[in-house]
């Protein structure tokens, strides 16, 4: 019987894959606060300085959810087509929305998402960073780790 | 400039997309409440008679949010490996957990996830369904729909 959800041991390895997962993210599941239910929606993202940036519109619900309350998570870290997708290393971050410079981080999040040139410097695009309060690593069944941020970096 | 997230009229095609989302979906991005942040991590999932059943442990984060509160989201459809993941469709379902009977859905669920027969019996998983509640809708840009409940059926 596999071990359910106890946490494990911060070691190197675990360090290792939650910078990997945080660094790969290409797009990630975001949790915003609502009432009754919290609202769960697919974002871009790009990684910078240990947390997750995002950009996304300010005529969408999880924007309009943001600025009300930036309180969220995110879940990054997608299995491929292939194999159980329990046993996929995946990684939720709590955080806190900030706004970020979108003209200052323009180069990074385009080095990393060229075709996002036909729509980032859209008016109605924001970018947040998503600094992380808490870490919560599952590397699969048995595999639970809760980081610190200096673990992300 | 493509529409940023306006609601279309709901039509067969979207219809038929978010039916074809909720059926083939084996795994989704749960959001449960949580203070400050809601939770949001990966489930896996089997749809019945319009709705998603959820497989999770009772010692998980998200097991006991949804036994304090069960409002929650799930956001099915995941991209592949390929392309823009902001082109792929997938569809927001808010949601209340709802008990489910292991046992007379066994069958249903091993059918779906035959892997699953490891650990479907363990006594601290419990099956839930997903009761819906609001369905967004979204198969890329300029691409999103509000449903009804009997649009999944």
């Amino acid at each position: 019987m596999p071990k359910s959800d106890p946490i494990n041991p911060t070691d190197d390895d675990a360090r290792a894959l939650a910078r990997k997962l945080l660094k790969n993210a290409r797009f990630g599941a975001l949790a915003t606060v609502g009432t009754p239910a919290p609202l769960v929606s697919r974002v871009a993202t790009v990684a910078h300085e240990g947390a997750p940036l995002i950009l996304v519109s300010t005529l969408s619900a999880h924007t309009q959810a943001l600025a009300a309350d930036p309180n969220c998570s995110i879940l990054l870290g997608e299995p491929g087509d292939k194999g159980d997708p329990l046993t996929h290393p995946r990684m939720t971050l709590c955080a806190v929305a900030q706004s970020a410079d979108k003209s200052t981080l323009r180069h990074h999040w385009l080095a990393a998402i060229p075709k996002a040139a036909l729509y980032y410097d859209f008016t109605d695009f924001r970018l947040f960073r998503l600094a992380p309060t808490d870490v919560h690593l599952n590397g699969g069944f048995g595999k639970a780790y809760r980081l610190t941020l200096e673990d992300l970096i």
